[in-house]
């Protein structure tokens, strides 16, 4: 009741998976998640016995609607051969597994359980673009896509508020596109490993194999800023600002912080949790800000005792480019109207001072939405542990990051904050 | 990992709410849970504010498919105007809201939160019953209703099995049934608050009307015999063996166990809380018995430190009736094989000494799967306090109830133990 938030038993990751990522239509999405699993097994570094697991909480959003079976709970728990304990899903439209991740943590905090598999998955390749877009529609709020506002457009609506109230352009846009797709190449698991430079150059490639005129792009942005390349959504949300469809699942190794090592002598502490609600957009008193995200971040920096400084880097969910910047603002990284401006300077770049997005983001790394919360906390986990190849951060002291995950056009917020002691 | 499961912090049940249950097409299912809601706030003894309300959690099965609206905790969050405090849907078929109701016992036990409000809710009637039935079989495995095993069928199975292991025939489940119709008309919120008898009356007069002949039924054995009047869904479940369709939603509040006396001089502690998960129809040893309801029912005596005996009431879910009776055997109310007779016996009548739902069960009662969980949790929580007026049971040292709900045709089932002190 207002009171600073405190749990009663420390929680640490101590192992992680996460599938390949990209549409898979020929695979079930049991098939992913087993992927996942099996890489997060390995993944412990003194080992474990499954069977010592205690409890699974799986986020997904709507496989009901995406492949007409719901109930996803015992069939992942048969699947991983741990029936008859408890397995819970939990929804939050694509912030499904991070809200996984918090009843896991919750769970352990608890005293009732002293290991828990946390996750998520989800199959989208199996409808048609129409039907993923009815699909994702149901996470929005009643009023939005009843009256025309689909994901983009509201995300469009947001990003023309943020220009008008911030002074900002497409240019902000094609920075956070940018950088993300410089990452995706670093990432061997993103659905999308290219640049846009890679982009660029493979449509010109296209042009000469097939005798058409050869458009003269000066650079990315020249490219990004062509309608033939980067046709236009939702304006100002065109093609490159958009996420694509995916399918994909990941999963975590929660124990007792008392417990961290004995499986591993790098465990990486869950030190802050904060979720928030938000209104939909006709209730919004600003388009250029989520209460969600702020009541998320506040409650998991106040129970941390860290500040927005402290986070070296993050995942922050871009389901579109100018979602990335709105939400580094909320989460505090940088002042309002000054996100668009941090991205200019490179602040977000792997090698600048606050790297958002490592993997790629959800726009290259791909986004099967019950699945991306606990992806996104999969990187942070792998980076902390100094494990993420080419795109590692290179800070020796890299110490504290954090996840931020969004569902629906803002209704639920998570942000959770991991730590290396 | 195998230790005794203990919570850091107890949790008690301090308000309760549950909307009148039925099919309403022309009402919007967040009008049913702000009906319960109101109901809950009334019920705290001493007051509250509902700004102390720290989160939410929210069970629901798949209004994603029955409404084409997913993605509910941000829409109840705005309507009770808790925005923008954390609020979680849980999914477990139609044990979703007593997920809701452990993941929310869970939050106040880690230390995170002090006051927590969890419910559920569902609306069914806006389907036709064909899509209720396909929505429905989502719930169940893959292989279950690729194969033609929609719900009635499995559970059709089972009691097959059931009969031919123990000797059982139709007149076990008319016992069930007549049993719960009883208790339905002293429940001013149940679907069809009328007995079996009510319903041979009813029919009688119809005839009488139409000036068609008068079936003569000796009693209601008879009736529920007679195919005319009780017609074969998939032998041997026919009509009255098989819970409705319905709308409603239910809530409960929860707090700290040390906070309870704040709010009540009558609460209800949660002393167990188990869950378990159970393989689909095709991977069953024995289909007379539920694996995740007896892991559940371990976990939940094992915490409290309570037997079946203890036991001196509960709601058990019969979506089906054959399905009251092989829970009543795994929860270990009577030996496997034990049920049929103790129902012949009378020891589950509201007058006998173990009443089972006493507020009709979901038969009478009716089963918004998603509200189920937390419909069934309020009676109990009603009971306990001695406030269900005609159905009231006659103990006056009534102390410790519990709610048994079942996901799927077993894929998730809850046992939770709720205790005056």
């Amino acid at each position: 009741m207002g009171r600073k938030r405190k749990l009663a038993r420390g929680v640490a990751v101590v192992g992680g998976g996460l599938a390949k990522l990209g549409l898979f239509k020929d695979r079930n999405c049991k098939d992913f998640f087993a992927e996942a699993y099996e890489e997060m097994i390995g993944s412990v570094d003194k080992g474990f016995d499954p069977k010592d697991i205690d409890a699974v909480y799986v986020g997904n959003f709507t496989n009901d609607f995406f492949v007409r079976q719901a109930h996803w709970g015992p069939i992942i728990a048969d699947l991983l051969g741990q029936v008859p304990k408890p397995i819970t899903r939990t929804e939050g439209a694509c912030a499904s597994s991070a809200l996984a991740f918090r009843e896991g943590v919750l769970a352990i905090a608890s005293g009732m359980y002293d290991m828990v598999l946390v996750g998520g998955l989800e199959q989208m390749s199996l409808c048609t673009t129409e039907e993923v877009a009815e699909g994702l529609g149901m996470a929005a709020s009643p009023y939005e896509v009843a009256t025309g506002y689909t994901f983009p457009a509201v995300f469009g609506a947001m990003a023309t508020a943020y220009f008008a109230k911030y002074g900002a352009t497409r240019e902000a846009l094609f920075n956070v596109t940018i950088k993300s797709h410089s990452n995706a190449p670093l990432n061997p698991k993103a659905q999308f490993p290219m640049s846009v430079r890679d982009f660029m150059n493979a449509r010109i490639e296209r042009c000469r194999k097939k005798g058409e005129p050869v458009p003269e792009w000066r650079d990315e942005k020249d490219f990004l800023s062509d309608p033939a390349a980067n046709p236009s959504v939702a304006w100002p949300m065109h093609l490159f600002d958009c996420c694509p469809i995916s399918d994909g699942a990941a999963c975590l190794l929660l124990v007792g912080e008392d417990l961290a090592r004995k499986f591993t002598d790098k465990p990486v502490y869950v030190t802050g949790i904060g979720q928030g609600s938000g209104y939909s957009l006709h209730a919004k008193e600003d388009l250029t800000t989520y209460e969600a995200t702020r009541a998320a971040a506040k409650e998991a920096y106040e129970m941390s005792g860290l500040t927005p400084r402290d986070i070296q880097f993050a995942e922050v969910h871009d389901c579109f480019s100018i979602a990335e910047i709105v939400h580094m603002e909320d989460l505090g990284f940088v002042k309002p109207g000054e996100g668009h401006k941090a991205v200019a300077d490179g602040m977000t770049r792997l090698d600048g001072p606050k790297p958002i997005n490592t993997s790629g983001g959800l726009k290259c790394k791909g986004h099967p939405v019950g699945a991306t919360g606990a992806a996104q906390l999969y990187e942070v986990w792998l980076q902390l542990r100094g494990e993420a190849g080419k795109r590692q951060v290179r800070n020796p002291n890299l110490r504290v990051g954090a996840a931020h995950n969004l569902g629906g056009t803002g209704g639920t917020c998570t942000f959770n904050i991991l730590e290396r002691r």
